[in-house]
């Protein structure tokens, strides 16, 4: 769910690449809201049936293709009927934190379309294929930035002398991050209820242009560079090949949890290859390290002028957020570790891939310069 | 908002009584899916018209009232354009635990309409009347049933050596619970992105007839009795008044705070009077004392008993929700009282006016028999 995604659609490959047959379902929700702000995929991406004939073509295999809204449960119903998948992956969420910023209709819209979409979900697989394995994309701002550690999901707490194992208090910084509170909330009461298995992934922010299946422009996914759906680093890279200014917000000492795109799709194949126990509500903490968001943008600076001589400047903005830029930050990320995760990607070794990938694409991302700069303010 | 409801009623005779403007908005809802289930509430109540019409008649004074949806934000738009309150109490929910577990259309009705209702509220607060005060209706059902204390909201928590104070984690037991924990949070983050000002009280079960105002059946509020709509202890006087056996859930040594609804509206009232800091977010747990549901069910009978001489049943029947029934609890209740709450009815002096008031009423309540047993499972 969520196959045209920047995330969807190569994890999709990987998929057929491991022999899973695979079958997808989107609504090009994003395409379209992404055309709205005038901007578009830094990368070119083509229609899905081409992507899905040039998929075949390169060999990967044949991708079963569904048009449809997750939220629209008359057809989400006939999507798993037709399928009876053994593992859904949810990635069809709005998933833009400034998009649910911008005002009543987009809070609205998000907080619906996520919630809706997830509930359809776990009723769908209760009544047509309880052993479906439902993994499900949350994130790793669900937990905000807390003054301890962040573990797994759950941790063992001791309170006025006693002791329970208990969920870890959430706080998001949006209404989008928020949606992935509830949704979590939501599926492990479907879990406790009707032992459905989850695997609710809280995942850093993803970075890169390519994995191990994209050897071809034709098979690139979809990159964002616009301030309401581009992410921190993969905006960075662009703005240095534009040779625009590199923008963190604020003071920059936001600290996050990051991961590669290659590392994304390998943890996702990972969780359906070895999904939890029947019945097992399973949260894990989905990224490689964290970093903070100036480290992010002098080491784009550095590998950009490593490579092409150039000065790529960095200029803070105004935060239009409201998060802690100065905080205490150290979430665990040992469960992955213990399936069989292992980093495929350095930080700097992806940007310079990002870098060149990018390189080729400097007018697309020039065309539409004027939705990079944040416009979008927490307190409107 | 909320205002034809079981605590809006009572709580807008009350707010009149001390001297305040009040403003009502209603749907009925509550009515249209209470007759749905074939049942009624056992106590008469009268149209929104008269039940305004008989309030001016009884000298309490004018309540203004518009019919609409909160989850329709135009509506809503309207209705604080033309009142600019300076506080909202948000009572304007879908209330029912076994209604949200229904169905997929249920627990999407449930989730949609009560997000929605409380984001359109925020927004219009926000935009509108910046320094009005949101007090909200939530539940003890928030937290579940940990095997710590429940503090009120938020918890001094050390884990790995560092501190800090968070949010207490919440694990509801139904759609409906859950609604009002997703509430909670989306309240947390509006009022630190927007500094409005909120009280979230975590109510337990409200039990109850009569107000200090409700002198005369013309003003009854509305008393519900099926397993839909009705709650624990209300249903149980109901089950004894009618002959029918009082029937615990399970084992019935599931522990809840209750409060009756005299205590219910001094304290909704209490908060109004005296609202949190503009710009905080103040959590209380409203409720009076925790009982088990065996000993609710116990002091029915032998109130009953004593006053009738006759022997009310007690017949634990299957539990239909999934919930613990064994567990401990203990949850704070001191907010309250620091505000100047004191409890003015005792347990067994309430129980014995519910039955009064009832007896009148008993061929209302045998009249909808065939709503009282529990129908609707978790475990479908």
């Amino acid at each position: 769910m969520g196959i045209d995604g920047y995330i969807g659609w190569p994890l999709s490959l990987r998929l057929l690449r491991e022999g899973h047959e695979v079958t997808g379902m989107d609504n090009f929700y994003t395409r379209k809201r992404v055309r709205e702000v005038n901007s578009d995929s830094a990368l070119p991406i083509g229609s899905m049936k081409k992507r899905i004939s040039d998929a075949s073509s390169s060999g990967l295999g044949e991708i079963k293709f569904f048009r449809g809204d997750v939220s629209n449960s008359e057809k989400l119903h006939e999507v798993i009927k037709a399928t009876e998948p053994e593992a859904v992956v949810h990635l069809a969420e709005q998933r833009s934190a400034p998009y649910s910023m911008l005002g009543l209709k987009q809070a609205k819209e998000t907080m619906v379309k996520n919630i809706v979409s997830t509930i359809n979900l776990v009723y769908e697989v209760k009544d047509q294929v309880p052993d479906c394995h439902i993994l499900k994309l949350g994130t790793m701002g669900e937990y905000g930035t807390p003054n301890i550690d962040i573990p797994e999901g759950f941790f063992d707490i001791e309170y006025r002398g006693r002791k329970d194992h208990l969920p870890f208090p959430k706080n998001a910084g949006s209404w989008y991050h928020w949606t992935k509170v509830h949704d979590s909330n939501n599926l492990m009461f479907a879990n406790r209820v009707w032992n459905i298995s989850v695997t609710d992934v809280m995942q850093g922010v993803v970075y890169g242009t390519r994995t191990e299946e994209i050897s071809d422009p034709d098979l690139y996914t979809r990159f964002d560079t616009d301030e309401v759906w581009g992410t921190a680093l993969n905006r960075f890279c662009a703005q240095a090949v534009a040779g625009l200014p590199i923008t963190p917000y604020g003071k920059g000492n936001q600290a996050r949890g990051f991961l590669s795109l290659e590392d994304s799709v390998s943890c996702l194949a990972l969780g359906i290859s070895k999904p939890p126990k029947k019945g097992e509500y399973r949260v894990y903490n989905q990224f490689d390290e964290y970093y903070t968001v100036n480290h992010l943008a002098k080491t784009v600076q550095e590998v950009y002028g490593e490579e092409t001589g150039k000065i790529a400047e960095i200029k803070h903005v105004e935060n239009p957020r409201v998060e802690m830029e100065d905080h205490y930050y150290n979430p665990e990320n040992q469960k992955l570790k213990d399936l069989g995760y292992r980093r495929k990607r350095e930080l700097r070794q992806e940007i310079s891939i990002i870098l060149e990938d990018l390189s080729r694409y400097r007018d697309r991302i020039l065309k539409h310069r004027d939705s990079i700069m944040p416009r979008t303010l927490w307190k409107a």
